[in-house]
């Protein structure tokens, strides 16, 4: 990981997870960001001790309170973070906060369609367009013109379940609403790509693999990688994307997976 | 178009554009369905007159009450369509009905995001749902084990536009909204195919060609395609589709179209 030289990176869905994971994991590097900040909902509340405890030991976290699916909540966010920053912009944005409704193609509903949809999709395109000038600026103050996640990124956290190709997992999982609101985050990466390359802002969609956390496990399944593996994994990967990565959908061993 | 040999097709969106044509084209041929089903909003409005007419002179033709984006109306008109056909199936749905709204990626907003996608994504997952007895009935009362439209299949009005591998059309219009929700439909195209199969339906994702009606117009631009040559080229695919085509997302002249 030598090559992720991040001064700024901010987390969503961090109090748990992979998102907990990957902040531990900035926070353990030798030469970790000087701003850490991690996204919840709640950061006062009980679901947020760890972060709260990690936070007691490092300076250089900052739990943010965020409601993805909120875009005034989100605008306060930016606007917190752009506080704290001061002259400096915004190295990595990553949107890992998601939901999922362990519903059939028969149970499917509207409700749960639109509120999956809302989190998984909606949020990253607000958050994309809230940061959006933070990303910027570390683009501008980097540098090279060359895209990288040391530069200025955004990381969707996708999964092999939003692969429309592969319809990973069909036979224990259907979970509809999850996989079009993962293949939706997918369209909306490859939109984000094209839009902000022209600010020198990298994006891609990420695979974390299928992780032991809550919701990996969810309908009593054991999944096989470790959090420390997924996101040790993915930071290695985001360190090596540059230019001919952007746009693309890689799992956290760097293999690029079917659309 | 020997080989369409439907008894009965619903068509949505059916008082304007490409789902006019359909409607149309349906009754114009030698070998018409016995009902022809055209849903749209308001039967009795304005804008369902050409529908109207068409109904005044062909008894074959049914309009039914329809909004996509409310659960309930979706149901009723499924009983209602079911009253019509008495002990019969329903061969074909077509979800046709369809919005875009013109935003940009710095635009798209939380209330477009989800309006679009209700109408464009869930509309077509809650039909389907909706629908699937009328479906499993026209299966179970054809012969013959081989998928094809003539049996049963739930077609999905899709576009070049969701195609995340191509991302058409990028530099004319960004539409965000739209191409998340035509890439979500087409994850559902699959996942309906998955669910289906074994019920004898199938289902496919048309892209009907960039096409002279109200919507491929809009932002000024001048289609190439006439509806007319659009609607013959879909019906002359769905003529030909069988088993080996369900779950795939095809163009107008029958091509395959990447996700």
């Amino acid at each position: 990981m030598a090559g992720l030289q991040v001064c700024s990176v901010l987390v969503t869905g961090a109090n748990r997870g992979i998102g907990l994971g990957l902040v531990r994991h900035f926070l353990e590097m030798l030469n970790p960001p000087g701003w850490v900040f991690a996204a919840c909902r709640d950061p006062k509340g009980q679901r947020a001790q760890e972060l709260q405890n990690l936070a007691s030991k490092h300076p250089n976290l900052v739990i943010i309170p965020l409601e993805v699916s909120d875009p005034s909540s989100i605008k306060a966010a930016a606007a917190r973070v752009g506080e704290h920053l001061g002259d400096s912009g915004l190295n990595l944005l990553i949107n890992n906060a998601g939901i999922v409704k362990l519903n059939s193609l028969d149970t499917e509903t509207l409700e749960d369609m639109t509120q999956v949809y809302t989190t998984n999709t909606v949020g990253p395109l607000l958050l994309g367009q809230a940061f959006l000038p933070l990303l910027k600026k570390a683009a501008q103050g980097s540098q090279g013109s060359v895209l990288s996640c040391s530069k200025a990124a955004i990381i969707n956290m996708s999964s092999h379940g939003g692969s429309i190709t592969s319809s990973f997992g069909w036979d224990q999982l259907q979970v509809i609403s999850y996989r079009c609101s993962k293949a939706a985050l997918n369209m909306l990466t490859k939109c984000q790509s094209l839009g902000y390359r022209q600010h020198g802002v990298l994006c891609v969609a990420l695979h974390p693999g299928w992780v032991q956390t809550d919701m990996g496990a969810s309908a009593g399944h054991t999944p096989p990688v470790t959090v420390d593996a997924s996101v040790g994994g993915m930071l290695k990967v985001l360190s090596s994307l540059s230019e001919k990565d952007t746009g693309t959908f890689l799992d956290w061993e760097g293999k690029v997976v079917p659309w």
